[in-house]
């Protein structure tokens, strides 16, 4: 059986993305698709959203929940955000400074209203098409990032993470985030570094053990080099896709993202669901370390 | 001659704008006009600028200072950086975390290239428009706002802390910023509550005594309630002037501003001068406390 000593030895012969292991930053092409799918006129998305979500490795859709639809999730998420205030439930995240609610993990487990949202028809058609078939969802919260005290998430890929500390394999898994508050570009929208999926920036430094419990309040290992991060943005720039309430992006595993704390009066909640598609199931994290909790990454799918 | 005691009763006689006195905030409609002289068809402002002005609290004028110009003044600050760093000099300010140079203060003073700047006719011109006739220098600084770590600085009213711990009697006041870098909607740039400018936030608490060394690194005191911003801001919105390097924002003593954190790569540094009309020279701090040192707050002009 595997034990964290072997599983290091098996994974390295086939970890194609090593990260956290050496101490200079190193630049690894994408070894996988972006769009795993090929495009036909019947497709869920057209020619062009396609493309621009291979090229940019993301893809904003504006408007795409109407407003009862959203009412609905937003009304939820407000409740369950007072019900975590008092909770000590592992899935609630608090700020860094104070109690506030910062994330709920596992909604679509816990939460009938979200569970059926991570199903809706018309949101996992494109999931699907995206990442060439059946998926399962590998993680879920609700982000509250509370006005005057929102604090920054500092860059870095999820699927550095995904790899290193849960095992996740190869790149065929994206993010939905459907934001429940109108975004506007000063409080503290995601910003994401269009085309830099297509590289992988195999990060310095090794994981302690146990480090997911501060890393979901405060970024610091598998975080990006300056000379990495600064190269990547004179080539390609930021784009930082905001919009009303009831939007979505999608955004690929890989992509370079980030976002600025926000000091204004505006909230800026959404719902994050990963997708990863069945035949990318996680295996033993590429640290050889312990796996992260179920909550956090589900390794017992379907 | 005046000792704190003595100046407390005097000047709360006349203190139209008190702050920091009680335990509720208090709105203050405000008691001075904003544009100090009249506008005629030779004023160095189009009508559009000065009502502009008026009504919103600010000004932006881009390229206001040409490529050679702005390449000086560049330059320069770029030097005076790097001499920053390992100068033991209480005008030079870092960043909380860390040793990385924040601002230096005084500039107009201790630089002749920024003396220079501080007296550009052509700004000043419009300073003296703005003001209703001659000025002096109460502040000067150049902010280093660096790339991947740059800081937010929670909502403020400058004009709260001029008065009340430098004493500056009335709103007769601007600040002139100048972008030497270019600004975008993500690198953490000046965010103004337009408007904002005509009342006055009283804020609550009373300030500790040299409490200005920890408050050029974060702010404490003087700080607006949440329900007063919510209210400004539901009102009037946020604007985010931004633009090339070599722009200028003229901005009002008492509008409501702040900025966000700053994780991109790209800096966002800029010159900031102060300027005071002389019939508004300070006198004690309203809060009967010491005064804050010269390199802060101009206490001997002219």
């Amino acid at each position: 059986m595997s034990n964290s000593q072997g599983s290091t030895l098996q994974d390295k012969e086939m970890d194609l993305y090593p990260s956290r292991q050496h101490m200079e930053p190193r630049i690894i092409k994408r070894q996988d698709p972006v769009v795993h799918s090929e495009w036909t006129p019947d497709a869920v998305l057209s020619k062009e959203q396609s493309d621009f979500y291979e090229r940019n490795g993301y893809l904003f859709i504006e408007g795409f929940f109407d407003g009862q639809e959203l009412s609905h999730y937003q009304k939820e998420a407000r409740e369950l955000q007072v019900t975590a205030r008092s909770s000590e439930d592992e899935e609630v995240i608090r700020e860094p400074s104070g109690s506030e609610v910062r994330s709920i993990f596992a909604v679509h487990k816990s939460n009938p209203v979200f569970q059926n949202l991570s199903r809706h028809p018309r949101l996992l058609a494109i999931v699907e098409y995206l990442l060439g078939g059946q998926t399962y969802i590998h993680q879920s919260r609700i982000n509250y990032k509370p006005g005057f005290t929102g604090k920054e998430f500092y860059w870095h890929s999820d699927f550095e993470t995904w790899h290193v500390e849960d095992g996740m394999p190869r790149m065929r898994a994206l993010s939905c985030s459907i934001a429940l508050e109108d975004n506007y570009h000063f409080n503290g929208p995601l910003m994401v570094v269009p085309g830099s999926h297509k590289e992988f920036v195999s990060c310095i430094g090794k994981t302690p053990d146990n480090h997911f419990k501060d890393s979901l309040r405060k970024q610091e290992y598998g975080v990006p080099d300056h000379d990495s991060l600064t190269r990547m943005v004179e080539k390609s720039g930021i784009d930082t896709p905001v919009g009303k309430a009831g939007s979505v992006i999608l955004f690929d595993c890989n992509i370079m993202h980030g976002s600025n704390s926000n000091i204004t009066p505006m909230p800026r909640s959404n719902i994050f669901i990963v997708y990863n598609s069945v035949e990318n199931k996680v295996i033993q994290p590429y640290s050889g370390q312990k796996p992260r909790p179920e909550y956090i990454a589900t390794r017992n799918a379907l």
